[in-house]
C-alpha cells in the first residue's frame, strides 16, 4: 500500500481580539497582552490542509488539488477571509476564544466531512513567522 | 565616496478596513470588495526601513542597526502593531483611507525627523505576499 | 507630490528550451547547457509588477490591485500559465530565445499600454531562488 | 536511544504533462486542467530528504551530509533536472502519469536501497507554493 | 481529547568547528570539509520549538507563547545566540562535536524539564536552507 | 535600447566579529552589543548580484549565469565561505571592521574588474532576516 499525504496551502486575512468577557480589563491583558485591544488587530493566516490517501491509479491523483481547493474556500476561506472572528462568525461562542489553537478544530471541525475519497490527515495553520500550530483532530482514549 | 544602503526589517500586526464614509455601502463594496467589511480585517506587515551612509570609519556603521531598531520601534510599530489603523490612531483623519498606499507616506513623515547621522532613503511596506508598497519621501517639481 | 511605488506578484508555471537553430546540438549545449534539453524543462515563474503614481485622495489607491492583477493576467498571465514558451506563443519569432531577460522584455511591451491612471516603472522576473532580472522598458539615448 | 531526523533540500527543474492516453482530449482537459497541455509545462521542484539513525558518537553525524547530497544526486537529480518527466526518462510507463504523487513514489524507490548506516524516513516534494506531497514509503498491512 | 501542537520559531547566530582531537588535520578535513576550519565558521541557526496539549478552556491557550518565549530565551537562546559553540558554552565537552544533530539533542536536554502545563513534542533545527533536523526525545526499548 | 538587470544570488557562511582594538572591553560592547564577543559568531550570508546589460541578439542573455556564478565564486564565495572574516582573509586589515557594510564594499572591490560584456550594477548583502545592505560602488562628486 502506498499512502501519499498531499498538502495544499491556502491564505485568508482576519481581524480578531482575545477577550474573556467576565475578566477585567487589566486581567485580559496582562494574560492576552496586546492581543486583548478592544478594538481588534489582525493577521495574514497560512492554512495547510493534508490529506491522505493512494494515489488513483489511473489519474495519479490522491485528490485533484483543484477539487480541494475548491472545497478549501466553500467551508473554510469564503467564512474567514477578510472577516473579524469574533464579529463575522459564529464559530466563537459563549466566550471561547478565536486564539490560533480554536481556530484550528474549528476548521477541522467544518471541513472533514467534506473529503470525499480520502481522509483529512492534518491541518497546519500559521499566524505569524513565528507562531503556527497543527492539529490531526480529535482522538479517543 | 562610498554611500551604502542598510535595510531593517520591524514587523506589526494590525487591523483595518477602507470605507469612504460619504460613499453608499454598495459604492463601498464595489471599489474595495471584501476590505470594506465594517467590522475590519488584518494584516501582518512587514516594514522594511532602508537608510543611506557612509560607513563610519571606525565603527563601520551606517548606523547601528540596535538605534535603528529603537527609532523605528518609538515612532512607528509602539504607535501601529496590535492597533486598529482606523481607530486607535489619528493618522488617518478626515476620511483618509488606511491604504498601504497612505500608509507608507503616513509612516515616512514620522520617521524621517529622527534619523541623525545618515538619511532615510526608502521604506517599503508589505502587505500581503502578493501585494508591497515603496515610498522614498516627497519630491518638489 | 508624493510618488508611491504599488507592486503585484502573480505566478506562471510554464516550460521552454534554450536552443539557437542553426547552431550544433553541441554549440548549444556548450552554450545553455541542460538548458539547451530539445524536450523542455520548466520553472515556476514569479513575476512583480511594478506601477507609480500618486494615490487617489478618496481612495487611498494608486491603482486597484484587484484591476491591477486582472489587466496582468489578461495581457501576462493567461498566455504564459502552463504554456510552453517556445511552441504555445508567438512572442519568441526568428530564433529569438525565451532567456528570462527576453521574456521579460515581451512582457513589458505587452502590458505597458494598458495601465491606464499610474505607469508601470518595473518588472521583476524570478525564474529560480538564485536567478531573477529586472526591466525598466526601453530607453532612448 | 536518541533518534535524530535529517533533511537535505535539492532542487531540480522539469517539464511535464498530465494526459491518459486512452481518454479523450476534452476528458484530460476536464481532469487535468492546463496540466494537459500537450506542449508540456514545468516547475521549480524541492525535493526534502529526511533520513532517520543515531549521531555517530564520534563525528556527531547521523550521515555525512555531503554523502547525502552525492546520493540524491545520482540517484535523482541528475535524472530529473532539466528534464522532461513524460519524455526522457523511463520511471513512468504504461501511461501512469507523473503527478506530484507518483513521482514521490518514484523517488523513494530509486533512493532508498542506496543509503547506508541510516534509513530513509520520509520524502517531501514541493511543486509549487501552494501544492506538496510527503511520503513514507510502501506499508504492509 | 483535542491535542493541538503549537509551534514557536525563535533565532540565534552562532560560530563553531567540527574538529575531532585525536584526528589528524587531513582526517578532520576528509570527513568534514571546509566546516573543520580552525578558526571558525558560523550560521544563523532558526529553531521550532513544538510543545503539545489541549488548549485552555478559558484561554484557548496551548500554552502563552509569550511565555514559551521567555522560557525558550532563559534556557537556550540567552546561552547559544551570539556564542561561540565550542568554546563559550560547556555544552560539547569531551570531543563531543557540535554537528545539528547533537546541538537538537542538547537544546531538547536543557529545555524539557521546563515546560509546564504542555510537553514538548518536538525540536526543528534549521542550519542553512538545505540542512535541518528535528527530533522528538530519548526513545526507550 | 533595451537594458535588462540580472541577478545571481550565492551564499557563504561565516564567522566574524566587531571589535575596536583600541577601545576598552566596555567601550566595545557598549556599541557593537553581543558582536563583540571576542570568540566570534557567525552567518548564514546571502549576496546577489545585478549586472546591467543588453541581451544578446543571439544568446538573450546578459551575461551567461553559469559564467557568472563562476566569477562570484572565484572572486567571492571561495575566499568566504566557512571562512573567519577577521582572521581567515586580509580583507579587513588596520583596524577595519568586518560589518555588512564594510564587507559589501570589500565584495564590490574584488569583483568589479573581472565582469565582461556586462557592468555591475548592485550587490545586495543579507546578514539576516531583519538586516541587509546593498551598494551600487564608489561615486565621485
Amino acid at each position: 500500500m502506498q499512502e501519499v499525504f498531499l498538502t495544499r496551502r491556502e491564505r485568508f486575512s482576519g481581524a480578531h481580539k482575545l477577550y474573556v468577557s467576565h475578566w477585567s480589563k487589566e486581567q485580559n491583558e496582562e494574560m492576552f497582552g496586546k492581543c486583548a485591544n478592544a478594538n481588534f488587530h489582525g493577521h495574514n493566516y497560512e492554512l495547510f490542509v493534508t490529506v491522505a490517501g493512494q494515489p488513483d491509479p489511473v489519474t495519479g491523483f490522491v485528490i485533484n488539488a483543484t477539487d480541494l481547493k475548491s472545497i478549501i474556500h466553500e467551508y473554510v476561506i469564503d467564512h474567514l477571509d477578510h472577516a473579524n472572528l469574533n464579529l463575522d462568525i459564529d464559530w466563537f461562542q459563549n466566550d471561547l476564544q478565536p486564539t490560533t489553537e480554536n481556530l484550528i478544530i474549528a476548521i477541522w471541525d467544518r471541513l472533514e466531512a467534506h473529503l470525499k475519497g480520502c481522509r483529512l490527515h492534518k491541518l497546519r495553520l500559521v499566524e505569524t513567522e513565528n507562531i503556527s500550530v497543527e492539529y490531526f483532530g480529535p482522538t479517543h482514549s
